[in-house]
């Protein structure tokens, strides 16, 4: 198909009619919305790119539309927002049909769905790579930031961490079976959290999500509030249960090395006085700067190792 | 640099205080913003891919982030909008140094200022090659849509159309001085048309901008509206001037061939029965479908050779 039949397909699939804010959808040159007046709304964008974030023996086309939208909605969840209508870049490889571009367009309207969010427009390109660059709006009644998190905090948790780094392990060693299919599904299709998001909303005093590690964005929470977190390695295995435990197994990996550093679970990390419904907790804030973790030995400095675009080899 | 000190720099040089809505610029998983409540938002993303969209022999840094800026901020000029705030996705190659993305943000930054826009975040990532993806959110009273142009409508141009083409063409061919000079920079630093997207709203029926190519662009607004557009073959290289007829003959190209197919000048093109300021007049809309032009002999049939990024070779 040219251009503007695969539009037109993307148009019919996506199928936004007018209502809930949105004015004019797919089709013109930009999507027309009207923002409600009582909130305040928080946007972000993000890049899937091919090589980088994955490869394409590693996923479906479905799985990559998925993961994609989920790893952008997730940033709107971290500020306490509900995610409300989103536009999708494509970059498309020539050897991508239009049978691939539909799977990848089903997996970005099911995260849509998932979410709660609407697709409202977007744009098609050439390129030597595949990259998905989703954009997102959504709306809160009270942003929650990173920074904010006050000594005595606890640190609360929505979500798995490191269960995706075990399924990526796994699939660039080739393993397979009921040990890492778990891992890998955490990995393929993360969960979205949505009401987590929003439960936050007027509790918290900051948060964020896991895509780089828990360790590495748990610390910067830490930095931007100007106080340090202390994990409890009790609470992130029991945390992480049989499911992290089997998985670290299978790809031969620490559980709690996993937990800390790996990425791209999106689960939602907070820092707040109070529980929140839907998260558990696995620490607390301390005076200082840094993050630790406590053991049966003391608490220990964790060094930053979380994923990093543009570290260059030692 | 690192990511993290790169999104610093970043931060610093785009500088986002608070204030004019934006309630939390670059820094954290997402921005904060508070819409005004009368008006309607226009939001857009648009993707520029190295060797699709340009080849770095053809263009600084700088030009490369004003351009895709620019392209952006075109379709919400397109919609009778003012840009007010963006987002930048940057995946940058290995050999991207630190000093050539410092360029490439003063280019997107310099951009923004032209259109009155903030860079209120974004993301970074690696990449096999570089894309810069921007988003837009920009607002007005009343968006101009595609559809809505009806029969008698005047059709009119605000900024050139077909100098970027030839421009694009010179560089191609390794053509410069003094002939090509300005259809070059047609091509590396387009105009904004902000005030000329916000004087439409509430005049023009109907409007698009032009970056595929004039006849392939007004095609798309004609057959939206029903109507069928013509064009002045006269009129249409009048408003191209010496410029136009310098450059066509420097790349050894039909003047009106490269104002009815040259794209990537982003011009903003609106139906309206009565006159826009900014604009001028350059044909108008008719009964009918497609879109001809008006030259001595008669009507012409203008075959759409608009940009297509899956048109496969015949």
């Amino acid at each position: 198909m040219r251009e503007r039949e695969r539009i037109q397909r993307l148009s019919a699939l996506f199928g936004v009619a007018p209502g809930e804010g949105i004015d004019l959808g797919i089709g013109d040159d930009a999507a027309v919305l009207r923002a409600p007046t009582d909130q305040e709304l928080v946007w972000t964008v993000d890049a899937h790119v091919e090589k980088v974030h994955f490869e394409r023996r590693w996923v479906t086309w479905e799985d990559c539309g998925y993961r994609s939208f989920i790893a952008a909605a997730s940033d709107v969840s971290a500020m306490g927002g509900a995610p409300w209508c989103a536009l999708g870049a494509l970059s498309l490889t020539s050897d991508v049909s239009d049978r691939d571009l539909e799977a990848l367009a089903v997996g970005q309207s099911v995260a849509a769905r998932a979410v709660g969010a609407r697709i409202v427009g977007g744009n098609l390109s050439a390129g030597e790579i595949v990259t998905i660059t989703t954009t997102v709006l959504g709306l809160t009644p009270h942003a929650v930031r990173r920074q904010g998190a006050k000594v005595g905090d606890g640190l609360w948790i929505a979500g798995e961490v490191g269960l995706a780094a075990a399924g990526l392990r796994a699939l660039a060693l080739g393993k397979a079976g009921s040990l890492v299919e778990q891992a890998v599904l955490a990995w393929r299709r993360p969960s979205p959290r949505v009401s987590a998001g929003l439960a936050m909303a007027g509790v918290a005093h900051a948060a964020i999500d896991v895509s780089d590690g828990l360790a590495c964005d748990v610390g910067h929470l830490a930095e931007s509030s100007g106080v340090r977190a202390v994990f409890d390695r009790a609470l992130l295995l029991a945390h992480g249960g049989d499911a992290l435990a089997r998985a670290a197994e299978a790809v031969n990996a620490d559980p709690i090395d996993l937990a800390l550093n790996g990425g791209e679970d999106y689960a939602l990390v907070a820092a707040s006085v109070l529980p929140i419904h839907g998260f558990v907790r696995i620490g607390e804030m301390r005076e200082g700067a840094g993050v630790y973790v406590r053991e049966d030995q003391g608490e220990r400095l964790v060094e930053d190792r979380g994923f990093d675009h543009f570290a260059r080899p030692e």
